[in-house]
């Protein structure tokens, strides 16, 4: 009798120590095409990986967010609640017009710097992801006048270098959060047709066609930024990816069969996001 | 009857290995307010999280510490015996006044550089919540002449820049730890109404209105140390963030909505508390 | 009633969690000579653990890939499927020609650049095992003019100093991968007969007489490239392992009894690979 | 039926998951003096520990040792047989007398630089502890011309700074390990009476009065050289610790009450070695 009694206080702390893993278990499950899912639990599911990959990976802490384009409404996107991404749960997710207006809200809290997301997908046909973070390596770019350029080929699509937006240049002294429309559309300018663009002080934007790509280029840019800081420490000059290199690098996507590229990688990402939090 | 027997050992292992989920529960369980609570099992409980968040986020390692003001009798405050942070549990709180004596002492060892709290408390009216870490990339600052200052939004508080206290002006040759009233007397005098200063080759101190609100002060100090030793390893000049942004910032704490800010990084930080000890 | 059921929802989850230290329980048991195997199972198992290894030691993420010879036909490697090395099982492992073509292929995916793999076999009659990797700390070096060289005995196979192959010399603007065997064929020509050569902005190859070896140089680089650029940070000069010291490190092998060298380390990463993922 | 037999199969994995938790098991319950024991069971639970810690906290990985002087014969010390020190336990302590030689072989491997340990024993009657490590900062500091020095209190005993041993100047062209005793003996001149010296190319040595004096040693003379490295980075000039304020921060060591210092650390080290590997 006594050995069932301690056994059942062990399960029951362990499915509290567990809960992660069993939060993860659906996207385990999904389908694993990289194109935008017209299937909505499908397409839910990625984005609460998404959530605790970019969290697992040390590319958000309890800041930062990420979305996708409503894959039938496309003046749509979907959102998180306010959380932190690692606590994310397809229950949290909600629908917001592109003036960053939740559908239905109902008491849920929402992220004040929505505004990133609305106004990239106002604005960029081409985008059905966007993330937000404070990316920790990226930053040091972002005050300095170093340019974030590529050293490795799976961050070549930041060829030839990524912008650097400035606040202060956009709406004078301010908090330095997208807290409106009109800070998000300025943003969006200096982002232009690129897929990352760094806020000073504060982190980066970071978009793609869909939510594994652009998990991959937020990962990729985190990486990279520590390599070129290692570079640049070493000593210049330095050889950089060229943007032809990217050019023909992006273009193999196209034709590569199954087991290659993001997938892969995907895989991986979400079995550790299953196991464990961030080393930070 | 074999496998029952096997199942319990196993049981009793991780239970052992469990413990830390345990003593963290109630804390899990506690309100979410950030304002300083009057209910004092709340106030205990936030304060042991405090010490093994301070720890899991590699703040602390076995030395420092983390006291609140008592929430009735503003005269005393609340500080573990003396323990390695991670460790500490509602059973090692004690109380003491602003002398730095302990009301109730029994056999308990007690930190030997208490008078960094009671002096702060003596001298600030406006604080509720003092650290005090060897936060290690914070150290590197207090032994050069590069100033600790702001280049990320989370850190905005430190602006304009962190001072930095010389025991070897206040008091000559020492063993430099604050073991006294005067060196805590001259120590907060450097701290001035400043959130945090630096003890040179030592670690610093930070203080704040509530303990979750000082908590993230203390851990986004470090995160800036790190962000701001690579910005000038790239090299200057760098773009602090500013005293007007600093006050933007913290103006917008006020009026702010439930699951932003500190609320939504502390539960994450306490459910990083309750599964694992730092990666260092 | 209800305790058994609760007990069992857990175990579910666990065995999950677990599957990790199953995959490699097969390794664990395996036999501890560091000699080219003509065991297959054996061999096959330290190619599964070096996969799970050179994960948890973070000197591949979900890219990379590592080979052995053969042990009987010397015109044949062994190689994973295409799948990150954190998750390749027994059942993953292929047989390919040295023209990098898999001889029985059935519907699975395969790396793009095993031609790196099939250009070393061809050229290198000492070598038995073949790591392609993005060893993090590398790359840095792959992209500046400073050389990677040995400061440190575990790294001595490093001296003098190691080559950079530049694909652009070799093929103008590409994807900058190693896709078809004339680029392996350029790359092997700057390896020459040394252990380890870097691909510039990509990553490196570490070569070796058996699996065993090739995975502990092929950390001992990383570990060592560290060393070296904290180094360089220090400010010169440097003092290098001398060419003759390797020479003496490397004779002592050959004499040396059981429990030494990379047998005994080997132990303790299979250990660790059994336990957890990186701490990226 | 089932659910037994899954129940089972789980505590099966998890027994060999967190065999190591059980390997500290007895040390978690050692007596807490930091004198030197007569109590031989308990000197070598302390010694197991010590292994175990020293690879937790990544001061050493495979490769390393530690050693304890005879409680009651100090012509002897206590060695493991050769092992990685994450995996030793009380059956591979070994005693060897102060030539290197094993008491009792039987027919199990030794550390070849067993040396280091017999020499300083030989020479300081004032050590009862030796540690050799690839402490893997430390290691920068050997093989440049910046000296290792203390800019942070809980490492005042490198001060004024650490010398270095270079093995070419005593003995030529070697493979750079100490094999024997004409090495050790050349070391231990450099060490003089100091408690830490480098080994170029290689490592460390660091000696005291007891096996946890001596670790944290060992861990604060890394943690003490990464602040270092910082500081360098940040840019001169450097405030050190001050050899007088070293020699006040050790007399304060032989006043204090339980609860300070070392035990209140060693018990979280414990803590952490019975529950994870290292992240590195």
């Amino acid at each position: 009798m006594d050995l069932h009694i301690r056994c059942n206080r062990t399960a029951a702390s362990l499915l509290k120590a567990l809960s992660i893993v069993l939060a993860v278990v659906p996207a385990l499950a999904a389908p694993m095409s990289a194109q935008p899912s017209t299937d909505m639990k499908a397409l839910i599911d990625d984005l609460v990986a998404a959530n605790r990959i970019l969290y697992r990976q040390g590319v958000v802490d309890g800041f930062g967010h990420v979305s996708v384009r409503h894959p039938t409404k496309p003046d749509r996107f979907l959102l998180s609640a306010a959380k932190a991404p690692g606590r994310v749960t397809a229950e949290d997710i909600m629908e917001f017009d592109l003036d960053g207006k939740p559908i239905d809200r109902r008491d849920r809290p929402i992220y004040s710097e929505r505004f990133i997301h609305s106004e990239v997908y106002k604005a960029r046909r081409d985008v059905n992801a966007v993330i937000h973070s404070h990316s920790p390596t990226v930053i040091p770019f972002s005050v300095t006048q170093v340019p974030l350029r590529p050293v490795h080929n799976t961050a070549s699509f930041l060829a030839p270098e990524v912008p650097v937006f400035e606040m202060r240049k956009a709406a004078g002294m301010t908090n330095n959060l997208v807290t409106d429309g009109a800070r998000g559309k300025a943003l969006v300018e200096v982002l232009g047709d690129r897929p990352v663009a760094l806020l000073r002080g504060h982190g980066n934007v970071v978009v793609g066609p869909d939510v594994r790509r652009t998990v991959a280029r937020a990962i990729y840019t985190e990486v990279n930024a520590r390599m070129l800081l290692q570079a640049v420490a070493l000593g210049g000059p330095i050889t950089f990816i060229d943007p032809e290199e990217n050019r023909l690098i992006e273009a193999g996507r196209g034709t590569q069969i199954t087991g290659h590229s993001v997938d892969r990688v995907w895989q991986m990402w979400l079995e550790e996001a299953s196991r464990a939090e961030p080393a930070r």
